[in-house]
């Protein structure tokens, strides 16, 4: 399937010198997708002559003279960047040329400009971010990380619905599990959002397991993972920090003496395996689901191999049709329950200004 | 200094074949304490026939006739089972016949008959789990790891004095850093209750670091983590999940023909130390903090070492005046925030029913 993606050149912490090697290996990958680069013209066309020849005619330019800072506040981004690398990139999918935008950019203004520009998907009050984390089965899909701080029962109910079809676009899986993440298994268990947001999950029609715990998102034990944005992000931001602490053990003890070190030469191929199989390069890319459009999120200080995951995500999301997913499984569930006004378009309108 | 011990003898999933050794090994360690060991006569009398005779003279023994199941709900336990293990240990500190208990037993029974027995301190709202976690400097406490599901900001800030009263008693820091867990170091972030949260403990007079986020646990940024216990039961239990998942790929790496077994043997005491660094058993002892007593819950599969490390903590918190601690920081805090009636006698008094 043919797919166009915009890429926002300029974000990240490293910008072109990590954007157009990594445009160019996901070309040389993908033969079916092409590639809006925006950014600078100059330094732009500059960084573009390095790539091979075969690649370059599936790749558009569009000239942006402006760049969201990391640290701007998402309300100036959207009111005062308007011909920024990320407005544009993200104004490319509204009119139709993209249907996914990549951008290592601030996400705050990422999410903000997305909402105003896109708006939300019919039956969504408010987007969330979604990633895909390592399990001993596989992955799974965990959100929301951190767009939304207070959640309603509905707005859970719709990040499982999102997680679910962002599931079966990405991994294949037709039919994902869902899990709640509260402090116990019980039904009892939880404030009132989570027991709340478990009796619609269960009227959903969707695959719902019922409730998990922290652990479980490393067990495996659902496809999806659904919590509000304040659990998520801690969730997500203790792992980072405890497998940063996991590293730091491991490399006192091998680096304690000689004998530790000569047993690290043994290891090295294992301990390199190791690392690998945890590389967040290759869960870089996290989805700003909800949006009229795929939208993704890699991380700012993005290397070329994290990059072109995020690239591949956009594409895979794209290509397995997440947004019609998402719509067909709104339309699902609203079947299923009446009572909750999943399809109510006044609701629905009123994305852009949440 | 002399410090007497209740031990629910009966608690846990082993009961006796771990709680008497661990006794044993506790009093031959530690010469000023003495325990007061309860449970069923003829069990608990066989089982202390084999500890040491030097030691016996330091374990009385109180007979209960009754035990709190591991799954039974805490209103119950509360309720009927008036002469359990449980209930006649926690007894024993309100009648003054011992300073602290410990027990592996139900923790939701243990925290509803600790706050009926026991009442909370003058000053706080409602107790909250901590415990202590190792980070890449030391070890962090962090609480509530999962008592109160919603907190209010006055909650939060009692929960940062009873962790620095902790961190003090159990460290010997006289002055700990408190870090409050947030989604963003920026004050914007985060939900209306951390925000309020932060303005109190910025006038609080405690050593306020600001915001923290998950990853400042492991990084040791602050020597207190405070959040409510819905967050911090999933922080603590998705580390969990991830400590196991860390441990099963190293193992599948270590395992996966002659070569890598071959390194592992090479590579055996640096991991076994590097699990050692990790080892579960190191952190047994959540406490039950904010109740007119000591109160240790050990984790419910603790072995010997495990619990005995839980004793180890009882014995700690007496030892360095953990109580006077808490009523001493309630006391300077009120002191600078008039407007918060931390010592509210009628909201200590409704301690017992929240």
């Amino acid at each position: 399937m043919r797919v166009t993606i915009a890429v926002d050149a300029m974000g990240g912490d490293h910008g072109l010198s990590v954007t157009v090697p990594a445009v160019s290996n996901f070309l040389a990958a993908t033969p079916e997708a092409q590639v809006i680069m925006v950014g600078r013209a100059e330094p732009l066309e500059a960084a573009l002559a390095t790539v091979d020849k075969t690649l370059r005619p599936r790749i558009a330019v569009r000239v942006a003279t402006e760049i969201v800072e990391m640290d701007e506040p998402p309300a100036d981004a959207l009111r005062r960047k308007k011909d920024s690398s990320m407005r544009i990139a993200i104004d490319l999918i509204k009119n139709g040329e993209a249907q996914a935008c990549v951008s290592a950019g601030n996400t705050g203004a990422l999410m903000a400009i997305g909402k105003f520009v896109l708006k939300t998907l019919r039956g969504i009050d408010r987007p969330a971010i979604a990633t895909q984390l390592p399990n001993t089965r596989g992955v799974s899909t965990v959100l929301d990380l951190g767009a939304n701080v207070n959640c309603s029962p509905e707005q859970l109910l719709q990040f499982a619905i999102m997680g679910s079809a962002l599931t079966t676009a990405i991994e294949g899986n037709d039919n994902p599990t869902i899990g709640l993440l509260n402090i116990g298994e019980e039904e009892t268990k939880g404030n009132e959002v989570v027991k709340e947001a478990a009796e619609l999950l269960k009227h959903s029609g969707l695959n719902f397991y019922g409730n998990v715990e922290g652990n479980d998102i490393y067990k495996g034990t659902t496809d999806v993972v659904v919590c509000d944005g304040f659990v998520g992000n801690v969730a997500l931001k203790t792992s980072e920090g405890l497998v940063q602490m996991l590293y730091q053990f491991l490399k006192d003890e091998y680096t304690r003496n000689w004998r530790t070190r000569l047993a690290a030469l043994f290891s090295y191929r294992i301990l390199k395996s190791f690392k690998k199989r945890l590389d967040p390069r290759r869960f870089n890319g996290a989805t700003l689901v909800g949006l009229r459009g795929v939208v993704i999120k890699s991380h700012g200080s993005a290397d070329e191999l994290a990059f072109e995951f995020a690239l591949r995500k956009a594409y895979q999301e794209v290509a397995h049709g997440m947004l019609d997913r998402i719509a067909q499984r709104i339309e699902a569930v609203s079947a299923k329950l009446p009572l909750v006004t999943l399809l109510d378009a006044d609701r629905a309108d009123r994305g852009a200004d949440a």
